[in-house]
């Protein structure tokens, strides 16, 4: 256990030990092992947006075998995924990777404007499966987020019960809020606030754009010129938004975009602050041999070197 | 166990030997037996459409002893029906065909356009009436669809734990899906795959057709030219969303149609890869001696054989 | 125990010997004993439709003991009530007669268009009570038809553990029917196959009209010439739909009507192989002598007598 | 144990002698203690309609120890309460008068045309208080009405199972009613019986008037010429209404009315064959010496005699 | 224990040992130990307004720690902050000041007129983090009103039966409420009372208005000449509401205001007989030097003493 692990562990002394060793699991395996950083990834597109959305462009993905070897040989330091595809490959792979068992979903098959995401497996099925985590979304700004905030609490209670540490995926969805204000820079932060105030021992969150959605917030950073005109500014804020440094914030890519902006967007994660990245569908949905040379620049970057030249 | 079942089985690795035990009591079972091809029999239109219009042509089939009779006689793999139907035969026929309890149900006198199929049998009457699974039916595309999630993980969980395998019945319905959406290739495949992520051991899908509904799915296959213009293509399909051919996927036959148009639609599940058939009001709506030959031609079928000239 | 009663508790194989032990207390007592046909008072309209539209007319049935000798001295195969008139005479008349303690109630100070009936009372009130079964009422055609099931499944389960026989009130209403569809022939006998399937070991159900209420079922009654002329084709038909007459099914009088009309009803009931009646109103509301002579006459029919000309 | 008491006590065989117990305690005790006719001191304004409103007349009834001390000291059967006021006296006062535990309430402060009263205590409440009882109110009516029966069961077998006795206000109120029906004869009658139904062991309703609000209902009290003439008559009509005499019924003084008009209420309910009241705001608004005079003369009028002019 | 303490727990005399220990823990630690005044920390505006709108003027207090240290340093009668905060601090200020864990928040990314606050962590949490109490908001005047009581009143006897007192934030909220009523004084005494009668230890409420919102409450309030035209008879007025002073009830500043507004808002409560302050963002949200004298200014008064002439 190097300083930098010990540091951040330290940050979770309220855990038991069982969440402390899990915690330390996924930060020292695979490529940033030891660093302090993190790159997870979570395959739940299959459920959440269909098959056809998500594998069709690279049918190898509709197995789920293909994800456990993307992410065990590109170096990740966990996958993400929900019960079913989990399963598919916990027995072939086990060991090789630390899992997280992604306990609810949404499709969106019927889409609402205040989404609820469902349980869909449980904290027995994580331990079954081997898992070192319990994954779970809220959608803060949705009117049923206080169900799924009694819903998380009850199964984070159960899971660190048993030594199996939470990560909280907070997305803002909802009928209060724009479609610009789901990534807003106040809307982000707040999220990411409550996720660390329901035990979140992870927090996964969007980065944020320089929007301000709420005016009695707004009102705030005008007045209190807190700086927010930077990506790595605002993954700043968003880092001392949970609790000032003391949680893991880790940050999605979104949809598939052009490399060289997602390599500026894990730039400034880096030079903000943050924990590291949580990508999906830039790397699962493109041929393997390049989702494996994406992923071991992007762990460059978290280690603090430039991306090679010749990768781009 | 022959290789084939041996590795449909190996599919099934995260499952207890209760579990495995009861899937290959199914694939090992009538005529069918140790091909990996099953057909079912199912009876629960009593329930979800009422008496006369499922049994008023076929007067015996009001007789719960008929389905039992036929199922057997036939050389079905399973028999699915709901608490009553199984209850009223569970002694007689007991331990001369694999059961499948349907454990919720939706009837039309009240017939919402989201709707809830609600529980009216237990995991308890299963193993008291000594069946091999428990069926459930979900709506993804219903408002109500993320409760029937929810009620199927934890009856799965239960289930699984006493060793019966769990079948679900994966049917679009609801106010965001059209008419003809309900049967899509996009909305069939998204809704095998949810099926597939929630634990299912065996998923039952309609046939689907060449529409595609939602338009962020749309564009994939078109961009991405999947190939759904055949029935068998699109059962392809739906056997690469199901894990890439790792869950048992098997197809309703709808409304009775034309024998031939059936055979049509067997000999596609079956050059697409599906797993079989479940053969409901074809089978039962017609006179017991038409329907055991109708099923006869069937299971031939799926032996590989083309339909006898004389048969037709 | 004679031939008859056993050939009726052969179709109960399913069942535990409690559960047949007291439905065979039921067939063998009163004047009815041992030939099948059971007649059984329930008084549960103080609670459903208020005290004074209930007994107003003959104000000693105000007193609960009144139903208790009503039943006994007319010699009921059974008497049913809500839990608090079951109690008043629970001690007093002990042992004297089967008791169906009815565990939801409704009633019209507030009456919805999609009624739900709520639980009163509980199984082991039953059990103290000494009862021999539970009565519950579902409403099919109700959007809370769904709620009903699942707790009417429940209290079976916990039932038929303690060996107590179910006694299903099933009574088409809600938002999707018609008031005459209420009684029509095809949601009459729907709502009998649901009150099978979900279990019920006793099923009532109101006499059937010839009026047809959803147009899927009646192609089907059309096409296939269903004989539902006559009265008696019509308890036929219910017959039919209740497992083809492995479930004792019973019909209600409805209210209060001239006892010619009600002869003629019970003779229908006879010919068309129903297992008797149930008969409150039609009972309660007039003086208890005439009460007496009128429920005699019943029996007679049901034993096959005509009414004798004097007692006209 | 007199006769009367005896009397009353052998309508309650079917509870168990913990029940019966508690009973006899309430009839027992205070000035009435023998007589079969019970004053209970209810004091759940301050919840149900505010402090100032409850208590600003008369300051020192905002003291807990006010209400205790004055049932006491004019001898009242019982003392009714929430939680936070017996707690608050129920160690000084302890032992000094039979208490009720008022268990459900509702307050003003959001007031909806179909009300549900919230439990805000339990059972165990009940017993580590030394209560005799537990009170809960219901409103008929209301389209909650349901959810308010289910709760009332499930705590009437929870109490009766400890020995506690049930108190039930039953007090119809919501959008199906007119406001002068709240209190009309059919309906008060109506929500008695479903009291009595319900099991509670007593059941306090308003004093009705001889309004008639449903059709249904109307037409037979004109047809059958049920007296509903006189207060007294009224009053005999509810009594009959819940199981002719066999459980006690108490009716409320409702809002502080003259003191004169309050006697003739209570020669009414005494002629008519009540069991008693449940005396509140004409009690505790105003001075206590006054209350003492009051109720003595009440409880007077209960044990025959007439009012002592000078008392007037 | 001094007689003062004494005084204030003799009227938790219905509590057990636990309980009053942890009343007195709170009553005899820092500045205001044994003058039965009391002054609180609460920071749950991170969870209820967002993190900038609450720290983004004062940016240390990002950090959990930060408020540990200020309650300790101010000589706080308590800390009280939601799961995270206090999760984040335990460990490393275990014993330094009592604890009290807000178990419900609600946020405002959806902010309904008819709030609900839900569930966010439980007596378990307050346990192993060695909590004397649990708080918990209720807003009476919303719709979801009678859930919040129902699980405050679960939650309440849990914890007490393991020795921890209950706190409880009552603040009127909801539709049928003018934003002006949400602090008038009638409504404020009754959110009090309702608190004290839900069995409450220890209660909160806003400062009160003189306006008066609801009419049947106005009446009496100008018949009986209620004195409320000082913020010290408004304070007093509430004193009574609380059971005539039997419960310990505090008052909340507010947002932030100027400091001598607030400190005559002191003076009020200290003239009007309460029992302190809950103070957060006048205290949180200045540079903490600041915040140290104004605490200790505010405590000071408490005390009795003038607010020394050169710590304006």
């Amino acid at each position: 256990m190097n300083e930098r692990i010990r540091q951040i562990l330290d940050h979770y002394q309220h855990e038991n030990p069982g969440v402390r060793t899990n915690l330390a699991r996924m930060l020292n395996h695979g490529t940033l092992a030891g660093t302090g950083k993190m790159v997870i990834l979570p395959v739940d597109q299959g459920f959440e947006h269909g098959p056809a959305r998500s594998f069709g462009m690279n049918p190898p993905a509709y197995d789920p075998d293909y994800h456990y070897e993307l992410a065990i040989e590109s170096g990740c330091n966990a996958y993400a995924a929900p019960l079913g595809s989990l399963e598919a490959g916990a027995s072939r792979f086990a060991g090789e990777i630390p899992l997280i068992l992604k306990v609810n979903n949404h499709d969106v098959l019927h889409d609402e404007r205040d989404p609820i995401s469902h349980q869909t497996s449980a904290v027995e099925d994580a331990l079954r499966l081997g898992c070192v985590a319990i994954g779970y979304t809220i959608y803060p700004g949705s009117s049923g987020a206080g169900v799924m905030y009694e819903q998380l609490r009850e199964l984070t209670v159960e899971a660190k019960s048993v030594g199996l540490a939470t990560v909280v995926w907070s997305y803002p969805r909802g009928s209060s809020l724009s479609k610009e204000g789901e990534t807003a820079m106040d809307v982000c932060a707040y999220a990411a606030t409550i996720a660390a105030q329901l035990g979140a021992d992870v927090i996964k969150v969007k980065l944020p754009t320089a929007h301000l959605e709420q005016d009695a917030a707004r009102k705030v950073y005008e007045k209190e010129r807190i700086a927010i005109g930077t990506l790595a500014e605002r993954v700043r804020h968003v880092v001392q938004a949970t609790f000032n440094g003391k949680r893991i914030v880790i940050f999605s890519g979104g949809a598939k975009t052009g490399d060289e902006e997602l390599y500026d967007q894990m730039r400034a994660i880096r030079d903000g602050g943050g924990f590291g990245s949580i990508i999906g569908r830039n790397a699962f949905q493109r041929p393997k041999a390049d989702a494996l040379k994406l992923l071991k620049n992007i762990m460059e970057i978290y280690k603090g070197a430039a991306v090679p030249a010749g990768a781009r």
